[in-house]
Formats: C-alpha cells, structure tokens, sequence
C-alpha cells in the first residue's frame, strides 16, 4: 500500500501486531481467572475467622465487601497498566510522576490508611460493640456507632465524641463481664477493728443475698494505716454495670449500720502544741 | 529535496511521524473519554454519600468542587507528561529533578494534605456544624467557620481561635443530643440520709415539671463518704445548652430548702487534739 | 573536509544537529509562552483570594511576589535541565547526586518549608494581623511583625518573642470581636441568695448603662456551693480590649455595695471538734 | 508457515522459546528444592529456641504455622515475579506502581507489623502467660489472651483491655517469684525506738512461722524522721500473689499490738504560737 | 600503527575523542563563568539584606563566607562528576552506593543540617545578639556566642549552657525594649479600696519622676478579691533590665508607706467553727 | 548439530557460555577469599576491644558469634545474587518487589534493629552486668539477664520487668562504686546552730571508725531555713550497696542522741493572731 | 588459536581488554593521588580548628583518627565499587539488596549515627570536660569520661550514669567561670526593713573580705511581700563549685546575727476569726 509515496508493508505491520494482541489476550485471560478466585479466598477466610469468633453476620459483611472492593480496585489498576505497557505507551513516566504526588499524598494521608487499618481489626476482633461502655484515646462513653474510619462515642455528660480510630492506642472496655464493687471505709484509731470487720461482714451478708452481686461482698480486712482513721475494704463482684448503684447501696447502708453501732468515720484530726 | 547538499526523504520523516501523531491522537481521544466519566463517578459518588448522611446541598457543592479540580488538575498533569513523552522531549530528568525539590516540599507541607484530608471528612461526616458548642485540639467554643483547611472556634470569653485541621485528633461534641444536669451536694454527717434524699426528691419531682428536663432529675444516693461530708447526687436530662442554666437553678432551690429543712451543708470538719 | 586524514562530513553533522536546534527552538518557545502565563495565573488567583477575603493590598503584593519569584525559579530550573538533556550533557548523575544532598537537606530543612507554608496561610487566611493580641505555640502578646517564617510577639511584662511559624499549632486571637468580662463572687453560706443576686442585678443595672458593655452584664445564679461560701456569676460582654479594665471596675463595685449591704464575702471556714 | 501471506520460521520460533522453557524449567526446580529446605531449618530454628527456653508446645505451633506460612508466602510471590519476568511480561510498572501504593500503605500500615513483631517476640520469650498479672502500656491487670496482634488484660475492677502489641513498651510481670510485702508504721517522737523495734521484731517472729512468708519478715530499723513521726519499716517476702493478704494481716496485728503496748501511732501535729 | 600486529586506527581514536574534549572545553568554560557570577550574587543577595536589616559587618562575613564556601563545594562536586562522566567512567554505581551511606548519615545527621539552618535564620534575623538576655529551650540567662551549630547562654547562677540551634523553637528575648514592673498587692477587706488606692497613687506619683521608669507607674485597680484580702495592682513601664531593681524598690516604699498609713497587708484569714 | 531442522553452533554456544563460567570462578574465588578475612577481622577487632575493656569471655563469645553469623549471612546473599545475575536470571524484578515489602517490614521492625544496636553497644560496653542495681527507662531493679534485644530487671517488690533494649534511653547505674549516705535533720529555731553541729560531728565521729563507710561521714552546716526547722546535713561515702542501711542507723542514733541532748526536732509552727 | 575448534582472536581480545586495563590503571593513579592529599586536608583543617579553640592534642588525635579512618574506608569502598564496574562485574543489584537492607539498618541505627554525630561535636567545642560538673537529658554529676558514642556521668549519690550522646538535647555545665551564691532570707512583717537590711549589709561586709567570693555578696533588697514575711534577698558571686559551701555559711552567719539583733525570722501566721 502507498501512502504520500511511503509503502506500509502489511506483513510487517502484522509482524509487530499480532504478539501483542497474543498479549493483551492472555492478560485479559489471567485477569478472567485470577479476579473470581481472589474473591473466592477473601470470602472463605472470612468465613473462616468469622465461624472462629462468632462475629454478627452484618459485621462480616460490611468487612467482605470492604476487602473485595479493594482488591478488585487493585486488580483493574495492574490491569490497565500492564494492557498500557503491551500497547507501547510508556507509563513509566506517568508513575514516577505519580510518585511524587504519591509520596506528598502518602505522608499526608497515612492518617487516613491508619483510621481503616485499625478500624478493620477493630471490628475484626470484636473490640467494641455498639452500646459498650469504653474508654478509649482520653474518651469515656457508650459507643454509638464503630466506622472504618471513626469511632462515635457518647460521654456521660451526652456529649458525642467523634474519635479517628488511629488515636484507640488500646480500649479499656467496661461492658465485658462483670465488674468490682469497692467501698473504703475509714474508721476511728479508738475503735477495735475486729469488731468493725464484724459489723462490716454483717452488712456484707445481708448484700450476698442480692441478685445484683455475682461473688461477694466480703469485708477483706486492714486496707491502710491514714493519718486520720484505719482504712477497712470490703469488695464484690457485681453484675456489669451495676457496680456504681451496688457501691453507693452498700455506702448508704454501712453509713446507717454504723451510726447504730456507734462505730465512728472520723474527721481529720490534728494534735496541736501550744506555746 | 537537499538542504546543504543534505537530502531529506519526506517518506522516512512520514515513517517517523505518522505513528508519533497517532499515538498523540489516541491520548487524546482517551483523555476527552476519561475526563467526564471521571466527573460523572466523582458527582455520583457524593450523592450517594449525601443522600445517605443528608448533608446540606451548600456542604455538598463544596466537596464536589474540590474533589473536581482536584481530579481535572490531575488528568491535565498525566496529559502533559505523556505528550511530551511521544514528542521525544525527556521529561524523565525534569520528573527526576522535580522529585527532589518534591521530596522537600512533601515533607514540608505534609501537614497542608494532613489538613485537608481531615478537613475533608470532618465536612464529609458532619462531625461539626457551624454553632455547635465543641472541645478539639485544647480548644473550645462555639465553631464560626469550617475550612478544608483551618476551622474557626469561638472561645466562650470572646476569643476566636483558628484550628489546622490536622491538630483535630478527636471533636467532643456538646451540641448532639440531650445534655445531663449534675449536682453533688454534700449533707453533714450528723444527718439521716433518708430524710435527706426525701427532701432532694421533692425537689427533684419540682423539676421533672419543668420543661427543659427530658428525663428526670433523680436523687441517685450517697456518691461518696467524704471527709467532712456525706455526698448525694442528683442527675438528670435536659434540652441541649440549657444544662448549665438547669445545674444553677438545681443548686439555689436545693440551698433554699435545704435551709428551710434545716439540713446542714457542712463546712470542712477538723477534729483538735490539744497538748 | 580533512583533518588529521580524517573526514568531516558536514551533512551528516547536520543531520545530527539539526533536531536538536528543533527541539532547543521548541523548547524556548515553549518557556516565552508558559512562564508570563503562569504569572497572569497567580496575581489573577491572589486577587480573587484578595477580593473574596479583603485583604490590605500590602500583604497581597508580599504573597504575591512571593509566588511569583518562586514560579520563576521552578521554570528556569527545568529549562535549565531539559536544554542540558538536548543537548546531550548527562544530567541525571547530577541530579542523582543532588538526590543525595537534597535529601540531606531535605531532613534538616523540612523545618523551613514548613515555617514558609504556615507562614503563607497565616497571611492569606488573615489569621493574625500586626497588633493583634494572640495566644500561640505557648507565647502570648501583641504581634509587632509578621513574617513568612518567623512571627515576632511583645509579651505583657516587655519581652520580644520569636516565634518560627512551623510551631504555630494553633492561634487564640483575643483581637475579633467583642470579650466576656466575668466575675464569681462568693457570698456567705447564712445570706438569702435571692437578695444577694438582686444587688448584684442593680450594680448589672448600673454598668449595663456603661458604653464599655455591648451585653449585660447581667447575675446569671448560683455557679457552685462552694466549701465556705455560695458562688455567684456575673457576665457580660464588652469592647474587645477593655474586659480587664471592666472585671477591675465590677469587682471594685461590688466589693463596695457589699460592705454597704452588710453582704458577707466569706474567709475559709472551718469547723473544730476539740477532744 | 504462511498466515496473511507472513511467514512464520517455526526454527526461529524454536529459538526464541527454548532458552526461555529451560528458564522456567530451572526456576520451578529452584522453587521445588528451596521451599522445603526452608520450611525445615524454621522448623529446627523455633525446636532449638524452645528446648532452650522450654515454651510450651501448643505456643511453638502457634510460631511455627505463622513463619511457614509467612515463608510460604514470600516464596510463591517471589516465582510468579520470576515466571512473568522470564515471559516476557514487564512487571516493573506493577511493582513501581505498586511501589506509591505500598509506600502509602506502608505508611500506614506500620503499625501493624510493629504489632506482630512485638507480638512474636512476647510469644517467643515468654514474657508474659495467661493468668499473669502484668503492668504494661499503662494498663493493669490479669492477661486472658495473648495474640499476634492484640493482648487482652482484665483489670482488676473488670474491665477488659485490649492493648495493640506495638505499645507494649515494657513489661512489668507480677507474677514472676515471690513478692515483697512492705509495711511502714509511723510511731510517736516521744516513743523509745528501742522498744518499738523489739515489738516489731516480736510481731516478725510471729509472721515469719506463716507458710506464706518466704523470707522474713524483719523490722529493718527507722525509714525516715517525719514532720509527725518516726517511720519503721517493716519487709518480708511473700508467695507470689499473697502480699497484698500479708500486708493487710500484718498492718491489722501491728496496731492491735501497738494498742495494747501504748505505742502511740500519732496523728499530724502542729506548733501553735499565739499572739 | 600495528601494536602485537592490532592496528590502532588514529582516526577512529580521534573521531571518538574529538566530542569527548569539545565537552570538557564547554564544561570547563561554564564552570568559569557560573561560579563568579553565583558568587556575585550571593554577595549582593547578603548586602540588599543586610542594609534592610542593618546587622553588623562582622556578622554579614560570617553569613557570607558560608554561603560562598557552600556554593563552592556543590560547584566542584557538579564539576567532578559531570568530568568523569565525560570520560566514560560510570559514576552511578558509586552514587547509588553512596546514597545507602547517604541516607543512613542523612538520617543521623540530619539535626547537624537543622543546627546550621536554624544558626543561620537566628543569625540572619538578629533574634539574638551577645549580651542579650533570653529564655530558649528551656535555657533562660545571657547570650555569650552564637554560633552556626550552637549557642551559648550563661544562667544567672553562673552555669553556662550549650544549646545546639535546633532546640531554639522559639526565642524569647527580655532584652528588646522597655520592660514591664509589676507589683500585686493585697490589703484588708476591712480598708476602704478608694483610700488605699489614692495612696498607691501617691508611691505612684514619686516613682513617676525616676528615670528608670518610661511610664507609669499607676495603681490600676482592684485585681482580684482573694481568700483573704483584695489585691491591688501597680504596673509601669522601666528601662530594659531594671524592671527587677524597681520592683524591688516599689514593694519596699509600699511596706512602708502602708505602714505610714496604718493600711494592713493581711495574713491567710480563717473562721474557725468551735463544737 | 541439528534440532528439528535448528542447527545449534557449539562454536557460538561456547563463544556465550565461556566468559560466564569465567566470572563464576572468579566470584566464587574471591569469596572463598574474603570471607575467612572478613572472620579474622571481627576476631581481632573484638579481642583489641575486650582487651582494652576487659570484658568477661563468655560475653566476647556472644558478641563474636553474632558478628560473624551476620557477616556470613550477608556474603552469601552477596553471592547468591551476583551468580544468578551471572546466570542472566534476572533479579531485578525480585530486589525491586522485596523493596516495597521490604520498606514495610524496615518500617514496622525498625525498633528490632533498635533494640540489638543498642543491645550491642549495653554489652560491649559493660553499661549493665548482672546483678547491678540500675535505673533505666522507667524501671528499677536487679538486673537478671542481658540480652540482645531485651534486659530483664526485677523490681525491689518483686516484679519481673522486661524492658526491650530500644527503650533504654541512658542508664543509671547504682552499682559501681562507693554511695553517699546523706541525712537532713531539722532543728528548733530555738536552738544553737553551732552546739547542734558539735553534737553531730560526736556523732559522725562515731560511725567514721564504722568499715562501711569510706568517706566521712560529717556535718557539713545549715542546709536551708526552713518554715518551721533549721535544716543540718550530715553526709558521706559508704560501700555500694549499704548507703540505705547507713542512713537508718544514722537516723537512730541522731534521735536518740538529740532527745539526750535536748536538742528538739521540731514540729510544723504556726503563728496564730486571733480576732 | 583453536580451541574446540573455536577459534580465539587474540586481537580481538586485546581489542576489548585495552581499554579496562586503561581504565583500571587511571583509577589507581587518581586513588593514589586523592587519598593522601584528603588526609592532608583533615590533618590541617582540625589543625586550624584546634589552634582556634586551644583543645587538648589528646582530643586533637581522636578527632584525627575517627576523621582519616572514617576517610580510607569510605575511599577503599569507592575505588572496589569501581573496579568491580570496570571488570563488568555488576554491582548494580548488590547494591540495589545492599539497599533494602541497608534502609532497615538505616532506620533501626540511625540513632548510632546520631550519637557519634553529636559526640563528635560535643569533643570538638569542648562543651564538657572529664571532671565537670553538668546537668544534661535529666541526669546530673561529674562527668568521668566522654566517648563518642556514649558519656559517663557520676551523680552526687554515687550513681554511674551511661547517656548515649544522642540524648544530649543541650549542656548545662556548672563548671565553667564564677557561680552565683544566692540567699532569700525572710524577716516579720513587723520588723523595720531599712534595719534588717543593713544588718544583712553588715554581714554581706564579713564576706566580702572572704577570697571564695569574686564578686560581693551584697543584700538587693525586698525580693517579695510574702504571705507571712518580707523576703530579702542577698547575692554573691563565688569561686566555681565553693557556692553551696559559701551559702550554707552565709546561712548560718545570717540566723547567728539575727538572733543577736532580735530580728525575728517568722513562722508561717494565720488570722483566726472565732463564731
């Protein structure tokens, strides 16, 4: 063929075409088989982990489609670059470029990637639920709500925290099991202590008969010698978030008991030397 | 034809260009494709996003605005770099020489894309609205203005405070939901408690009335056995921003019958030991 | 032509040089038409910052200069590199060993680019302006002098600080709008609230007639029960500047009012059980 | 062979493709011989480490599988890498590509493998077991679980706690041989020191025929001169776990005793001068 | 010629040489023009500086002689490798090497490059000057050398401090402008404030003639209404470095004169409650 | 020869495969060269170190087999690479991929590197030995056991402290050499300072003949005038480890001789104005 | 030359092999020639440095040593690396394997870099000597010796400090030039100020006379109005470590001649009101 007096030889044409048409056509073939069976994997591992830590199905699923979105984005990008290089378009250029706008998104948005890297193992491992009560990152609440990328968390005071989830350095969570009831008791140093313990016991007693304790109360002896008074401890486990009424229960009652038995809660004292 | 005696062969030139035109032509016609799919993606996104969350049209314009430019500047980067690339000119050392002056600048203004990567999803989460009352970065006021890159505080004794988005590791926000009204109130030792919570019931049951409690008050019992005093508190619910206003007005009705029933509010209590 | 016997053919040296003139000619074409471009670009893009945020037309020619010079100095860089490439001097070693200098420089001197793009903001977002008084990076005065990398702040007790930009994590502005003046008072335990805060209400009144006060100032109740005296609060708002002069003027008053009232402002007390 | 009048020169075809199958061939046998040398010296590797630190077996399994697998992984990646690249398949711009975004998630990600390096090594070292109880990372309590990833401690007031591995900086065990029990007594500066030691020391006798004491315990003579009284001390070494019992049984013995000697243990004292 | 009977051809020798030298000539000759100009205007660069900011000659020497010696290095490096290239003799490989040296020194001895850059700003900027008075990274007392990598302050209790530049974050110098004499003093709540002001007024009024002071001093007001008494305050503007010495004479004419005038400055009060 | 009508050149094949064997000799020899070296060089180095720091054998050993160890590991990653670059497998593609994996895991174990240079250095220079009394990155204790990435240390009430090697930030070490034994003793204002210090330098006079102290001790005169008590200090020297011991018996004893003397150790004064 | 019937061209080989054995030869030369003059270079630099300063030669040698040691290995490494390029060796990939690890060793020693960094300048300007007495990064003694890597501190209770120079933030060194001795002395709010102070000028008289002070004492006049007494302050500048001893004498002179003048030092006073 002729064009402005310059032969296109159609033999070489097709010399130079058709290996890379054999390329692009076992790169579209790889791509055909490789895709479904990546999801395939990340759907059983799941299935696997999930069946292992009796997670909420809802839960697994906002994760699978997470991990499956990824890696479809992952594979129809090494896609396009690999179908650019077969067809001679050098993108190598284009990628050094991108580094560089890479790198300066890389440092500023490695936040980001940190938020979803906790958040996913966050919800993997079943930190928290919604309705916990946490503390976390210098926030204390209920959860209202675990994302990927922030955590919500409504203070006793209502106010609601947003908190990014690269902050949760460790979860203190107060909604698994149940939990110590604690009273000290400070009584006078002219009171004998056995029988304080004594009276204490009682009061324990009657407290081991409410359905709200799990084990205890007990009354466990000589806690501290204060400057003030003998510090007597009596602790308990208590049904998960009834400690703090248990505790002011047992506070009021204690109170009343020892005012009968004339047991004294001292005021600070001072000896004074006049000169 | 001969220049100089040097003879130029159109058809060799033609065998070098044609396919360089091609390839130019071929960028693009990808380009003119990509572009406003790329937008349309962008614009579909967000309203997904929006309708979702049911952010304000105003906020939503914004995001989609920078997200745009954002995507437009990019595809016109990766545009000239390849043509460049085709018309033989090596960019190669430009891209290599720019990675160094953009390794400085990456790690200088890595907190410029720090503050607009959270700036971007504090928009997007509506974590903060313009008036609402917020605690971030050691600050705390009422939020004046919110910018991709810096928010705007009011500080309650008039100050404006000026925030970079990426120092917001956290939002307390007191501006969602119900508030609670605390008040602790310390009685005298030599008093009965039962009488007490009595009288701060009655109180309480006043209150209940009033319409800025949503839930409450209640006298929940002894909080604490204190040095001097024993302490009682009352809790309850009110509309967002009046909790301060309900805590005041608790505390002068509660000193008012408290004098009237003759229950003491102790002062610090020392016990004197002369020698 | 011969030399030494050996023979210089001019077509075939003009073969080889003719497109690299070519590309030179392209080349400074390329610059003549990108770099006054580029400038119209930027003063187009600072004025509509200007105009939007009615900035004093000093500062813009500050930033503006600013951008200008450091555009110049990226487009001669790369026309310097590009006509080297041409014309066939190996930069890339250069440029490689550069690397390693500028990434030496690069760590140290992050600081300074960094001082620079917070110092650029600062400005264009008209966070401080000269004589405001601010609170940043742990200094707190009044600015005498804003600079792209360093802000320089008069302390109160006459000290002159220096502050590089990088540090300014934040900015407490003292200088927009009008302050709160605030006074807590605390009144005896044994007075009648409800007659305290009518006092208080009157010396309000007084003061509300003051030209200084813009709100209030006005007896808000009962801020706390404090351990030897009954909190009161007394807020208003005044011209920015005059809040300290205004809570001096206030105190004085009611201190006055007070000892003509025979209102108590209590010393600590103290109870004493003497054994 | 003709196609479209192109023909094929199946020897030059020959040519091309054997020294690639010999390739293939070379590296599959690589592979085949490397892997299972490998997984043996791990295998040798983690069963000598644990004879020397006798680590129970179901831990060793637990290090063994993670390492295999980990080795595993790296080495199937290593061949395909090595399979494309002899095909002919240009896999640079997928690496490089996936260079920006490893960066990135490297970035963010680094946490994590913190985390699993910190992980294996408390695992392998045997620093902390279940049922320890341990201070680490600011939290405190009996360890229930320890991962890879995350270790859970229950606090003693119920609370669970998960601790990422990466913010153990320090472990503090327990639960690692016997504990000190250690009572400082204050007596008056009017007591004979003498004869307050030799009562301690009596008591000591008395504790050091309990089974729970280990070592001890002994008066150790006076630990300070206070503003109000001349401190003793008292140590001895108990059981692990039963320090805090001893310390309480032992405070509670000293002021019976202490009682019925008239060794005053005073309270704070003050000089007053009168004018 | 014919070497072991291996011709050596001189025209091929010279065809391969000839361009060899051409570039060296050229490199050569831009060296000798490019390094004069550069020095030039790093020369005139300090000048435009240095007449804005007058800073003294000796200091402009040390800033220049740096920059030029640094101009130098980077010149000759350029030189040499560019050279070597030249003559075919593969630098790369060294580079690369020294970039792993590089990076890992880049990494150490990056705050070496801070120092410097920071010394130089300090310098630049005149923040400091020998003799001042300042407070620096937790360093506080007389400048006694400034240098490139370290500064030098002695303490006022005679300890002479070594402060590398890049722990300078902020500098706060007492040593520019006048300084601010401040005196709280407290009275009785039982004086009349109007009398005790007037009498502050008149110390005021003698102090007010000395020429350590540039203004003031006045008496502006009731400061606070403590616990005990209600503190007014004095403040004035003093010469730098007399602020201490005239607020020492200040409390000593008060104490005096408020004796003179029968104004008691109260010790802490206490009602004492006797049961 | 002829395959398939492929005629293979032995000629040729020889002419490729020669100069391959060639370099492979010449690896292999130069290995076997540098390697025994390499070993006989850290011998020396280490016996000049030990020598020099007369280290313990046992502790050489340990440092030498982990420099040889590592040593061998990287030769013959050496040599594997450069014979399969030999072969022409290229491995390129390989380093670039365990690049990117490699900057993870550089990223996330960089502290386990830390943790052995550090290691590495506490050993070679004999910072710690076993049983030292030391104070390092928080803890406090007996060290039990160095190790290259974690040092054991048990705490004075028992605990097990493990403390990885990275988080030793400086170390103090409480067990080389002589400890000073220091006792302040306050006094009555009342009393004669100078009769005072003659009663303790009877007193240091005493436990000077005592062989555990090494220096002194003795009453070096009025350390402060304090609010209540004039403060004297003794000090001096005693062997490690017996300071705490020292200091208690010099306790006692100053009790006791002060009650004989009369010479009063003070309790707080207050001076009290009644109205 | 037949070989295998394969046919060796010695021309040919020399052909090829000329030209390294030039190139080889022409790196040796330049190694020869750069080496003992960089060495030369160093010698006369740190010559100049140290004739400026006046160090010790001791230090001078260690300096030289490090610099020409540090100098020849980084030489012999270049010259190998060239080498091996020139033999056609590639190093290329070793370096790149180099590389990775090298980053990981990077990151993880980057801290040994930065301790002999900063040693080296730490020796360099003298900024401590062995037997000074310093506070630096929280520890404080003698110094006992200064290394490169790490400086031996000796607290005042006999403690042996070990701080790796990169903790060194900045030198406090008590041991350079006159200290300040400085004492504030309280006296009753009763007493005459104009006497007590010359009584204080009195006794600054004595002291002047004493050759430990270089400079005063002299009494400055009222530092405070405290809440119990007036404080005067005295201060004194002293030979270099005689200003403790110096105090502690001033002390003691102070409360003799006090007590002789009745001038009374006040305990802490309290107003008591009585209900």
């Amino acid at each position: 063929m002729d064009i402005f007096g310059y032969t296109i030889d159609v033999g070489e044409i097709l010399e130079a075409v058709i290996p890379v048409i054999g390329q692009i056509i076992l790169l579209l073939i790889l791509y055909a088989i490789i895709v479904p069976i990546g999801k395939k994997l990340i759907e059983r591992a799941l299935n696997k982990a999930s069946s292992r830590q009796k997670t909420s199905p809802g839960r697994m699923k906002t994760l699978e489609k997470l991990l499956v979105n990824l890696f479809s984005y992952v594979m129809i990008f090494i896609l396009i670059v690999m179908l650019l290089t077969t067809l001679g378009i050098e993108i190598g250029p284009i990628i050094a470029g991108a580094g560089v706008v890479g790198l300066a998104i890389a440092f500023g948005a490695q936040g980001l990637v940190s938020d979803i890297v906790t958040g996913f193992f966050v919800l993997l491992e079943r930190q928290i639920e919604v309705d916990d009560y946490i503390t976390t990152a210098g926030y204390d609440g209920i959860v209202e709500e675990i994302g990927l990328r922030t955590t919500k968390i409504r203070s006793f005071d209502g106010t609601l925290n947003y908190v990014p989830n690269r902050y949760i350095e460790g979860v203190a969570n107060h909604s698994r099991g149940n939990m110590r009831a604690l009273v000290d008791i400070g009584i006078s140093y002219n009171m004998d202590i056995d029988q304080a313990i004594k009276v204490l016991e009682n009061i324990c007693a009657e407290f081991q008969l409410d359905e709200r304790f799990k084990d205890g109360p007990n009354a466990i002896g000589v806690q501290s010698l204060g400057s003030s008074d003998v510090v007597l401890r009596v602790v308990g486990q208590t049904e998960n978030g009834l400690q703090w009424e248990c505790e002011r229960d047992m506070k009021k009652r204690i109170k009343e008991i020892f005012d009968q038995q004339n047991i004294e809660i001292p005021y600070p004292h001072q000896v004074i030397l006049q000169k």
